[in-house]
């Protein structure tokens, strides 16, 4: 851990475990990209889509204690970009987001995809590795 | 618990406890926060300010298992609006956010500041309640 | 005209007339408002809507040569708030905006409102007064 | 133009010209741009500045009647990436847009970048060509 890593540590509560500390970091970057680029226009073209996503993945990364982010844009309910008002604003509908996070040993995998039997884009913890 | 809550639950890891998910749920809002309202226009002027304040409050307060939002736009780094191009975009120096959390008998205060040793809008677990 | 005033009209192409810019820098708070405010959390709740509709009007107002922000967001699709998931994020087909902006003698005035038709937020020039 | 490109002229009111349309089409989008891509997480790497570019560029090229959108992320007050908290959020003068619009027989050029003596990122107008 460096000054600065240090430095940011003193902040925290000190009853704040490593496991917290995954957890805290990886919510963060989900909460983040959602309301970052949530109202993107997007069509359904895999260029652009992979561009988006790729975009998302690299500037997400940089956020601290972030291992990998994984972006997919479900193109099924973009619009097809055949007329001037033919896109979308990219909507919690149309993305699935995977982040890792890492602080100490603990490993922890965030979520977020649309659940249908909510009409919500819910942010879930899948698996923390201790 | 009521149904909608028991269904977000099932994509959750077992072993997720309630203090992980109220650091989960907390963190996600400073993120949210922070990327939601970042670049908004915003000059030295009261009403502007709290106006801009208690949106960010009452909105984030929909979140899930969010109990409580305080938001303070710091006014000494903004412009004050004297003419045309006198204004500012909110930047995470002119913010400072407490969010309240809780989940099951679990509450967690964490914060956003602006740290002058770290150039950083620092997100924190100020406080974990069991 | 104030010297910044000048220093930035410097940089407009010398054949950008008082209309031109006036269409200008009311197209330009139409675009930044949709961006900056779509994705924020919102519920059926008549002070939620109010503080973010009020937050709109006052930060948007701050932009070059904006005269007066009008923001109204549709309650009718907006879920209600009675559980932890129930609730929305701003779209495109909740926000009704009005911007008027004026430059030298030429006073614009645009809006943006969802469009059934279109399934689209449309972004146009209701009037131009000289 | 087709039928949905029509539709969308009623609301337009009648006074308004081929030149008025491309400038306010242009408009619309260096205001989307800024609002929203500023607070984007990026560090002084030319993979993460490469992929945001490009995202601009693709996303924004899907509004109404733009030909072209030129990105450009001037890396010179970016943070390097040497450890967790070594990173930026996308400021207005970190960025440097070109949008061409193009509305019957007229194209806009239209940009935005950081001046200095305004310490604004002042969005203008270049050339209108017709």
């Amino acid at each position: 851990m460096n000054e600065f890593e240090q430095e940011a540590k003193k902040y925290f509560s000190k009853n704040v475990t490593d496991r917290d500390r995954a957890i805290f970091e990886g919510a963060i970057t989900l909460g983040a990209i959602f309301h970052q680029f949530i109202g993107t226009p997007v069509k359904n073209d895999p260029k652009t889509i992979e561009a988006l996503e790729k975009s998302i993945e690299l500037s997400m990364s940089c956020q601290p204690y972030i291992e990998k982010v994984d972006a997919k844009i479900v193109p099924s309910k973009l619009k097809s970009g055949e007329h001037s008002y033919d896109y979308s604003e990219l909507k919690g509908e149309n993305l699935v987001i995977k982040v890792i996070s890492k602080y100490g040993n603990v490993r922890v995998h965030s979520r977020m995809k649309y659940i249908d039997e909510l009409d919500f884009p819910l942010m879930y913890i899948e698996n923390i590795e201790e």
